[in-house]
């Protein structure tokens, strides 16, 4: 893990659906907060096996901080078997209890554009794709595929241990 | 693993629908082998997790054996979210090969019975659930939850040991 | 797993101490049995980790069986760090129960022998290494490295199928 | 992981010999820098099955911190088993590079203590104990039995991140 000299600010999420949440997260409203925030679609494999089972332990290994855990749905293939009433239940049976958003496409985009549009913001290579967002809402890591729990739990507490 | 004196005969299973197969298999025509059944639903998290990662292994261990894969959906919540063409998908995307059926419900059951047909022949408890069933057709073992690889491994390879 | 048409006899072992027993265990006096013997050395990190860890789950699956399991300790470096009285400690730690033999050297070998004489006879290529025996004493499986649990449980249960 | 808020000074370890460096680190050696110290026993299954493996991937995984990897090989029990001369092939085999001490009992002790010297400093419960000591030179946690990665890698990467 090393550190850009100068991270970027991380880009505002564009979710058309929030789950487990009254409210939508913003990165604005998470301000001073650090965010960890885990893309997945509900059949991808790797997903369901690993990612997501590590993202529910991370929320409760920081559960006494002040970490704010995000899920993003990232649907962009097999829509009609992945839609927010299946993801409803995906958040259920596996007891998901932090905030969920669905990433959203262009209301006017008549020819659905290939991935949804924070997946398109950060330019995300696939799912699962884990993001470490610091205090200052910047872009401090970006992670496509696996990552293992000691280096995750090292990069999330670097974080935690930033001023805001 | 004790085997009964006098093992039942497997009940017959009812299906509305085949993946992976131009057929419908059945326990008559899979007569003379043996029979690996995996009953899951796809948003189950033990299932997803553990019995189908698990039963694509039995599947590649004992491909060069006359073993019978099958698995078989019995969905018995959550209807609308595992339909067939969501199961489709997450058969593509795990990339299972050998036959897998949905439990049926009764056409005319105006009330929609709280479990399938074959979950109710076998008196299945939920899933996951793997049955043996030796190659006379007689049910030799049924487990609800997860099996360790080593005793599975063994319960199989028993069953394939014994003349049809 | 593939047969051969006309399996080996299993060469007698030679050891020159044995643990957990009264006796002194030969192929002759398990013959009738499946015989399931691990050879490890009790400084070998894959051994140690791994195959003895997965012994112990052998003996316990399938303990109501009449499959025998022996360990054997083929010590072919760092003598003086692996001697009976280490590996005394290192059965007692680890909780093991069935019979384990210190595989031998010629006493009359003033050059000492670059492998123990059980080693030799089964031109074992290190350790661990797992060997099958079946009921009419003949090796059936002989595996250099590890093993997975849902290989080895029908390997053995294969084995136990069989007719004295 | 709740931090006391007056963490007392760690003890000095006392160690009768060193493996894998030259010097002799101490507690003042080390000032400014964070210690990962795991005690250890080599023929203690949890350790090696689980602690040294883990020790191992924190050293990998701080490689390009400033993290100091301490390992100390407390010996209580079976110590004909344990001595340096099998420590040191222990090490070899596990490929174990960073400084590695043993604890050690008084010289003039006839009756030999039960526990070693940094044991009894440190009230420590059996192995494997694991201690995280900050840049200032104070014990900041203490932990007998296993420690999950997450946890592990967050509570070192807090540490890291505070000024010396």
């Amino acid at each position: 893990m090393t550190e850009p000299t100068n991270p970027p600010a991380a880009p505002d999420w564009t979710v058309s659906r929030w789950f487990n949440t009254d409210g939508a997260p913003s990165l604005e409203s998470l301000r001073g907060r650090v965010v960890f925030l885990h893309a997945f679609q509900m059949l991808c494999p790797a997903c369901v096996q690993h990612a997501v089972p590590q993202s529910l332990k991370v929320a409760a290994a920081f559960a006494s901080t002040d970490l704010a855990v995000v899920g993003l749905h990232t649907v962009f293939e097999h829509h009609h078997a992945m839609g927010p009433e299946a993801l409803q239940v995906y958040l259920h049976e596996n007891r998901i209890a932090y905030p969920v958003g669905v990433d959203a496409y262009r209301d006017d985009d008549p020819t659905r554009a290939p991935l949804p549009l924070t997946m398109q913001a950060y330019a995300m290579r696939g799912t699962p794709t884990l993001l470490l967002i610091d205090r200052k809402g910047r872009l401090r890591q970006q992670h496509f595929g696996l990552l293992d729990d000691l280096r995750l739990g090292a990069g999330i507490a670097t974080l935690l241990a930033e001023p805001a």
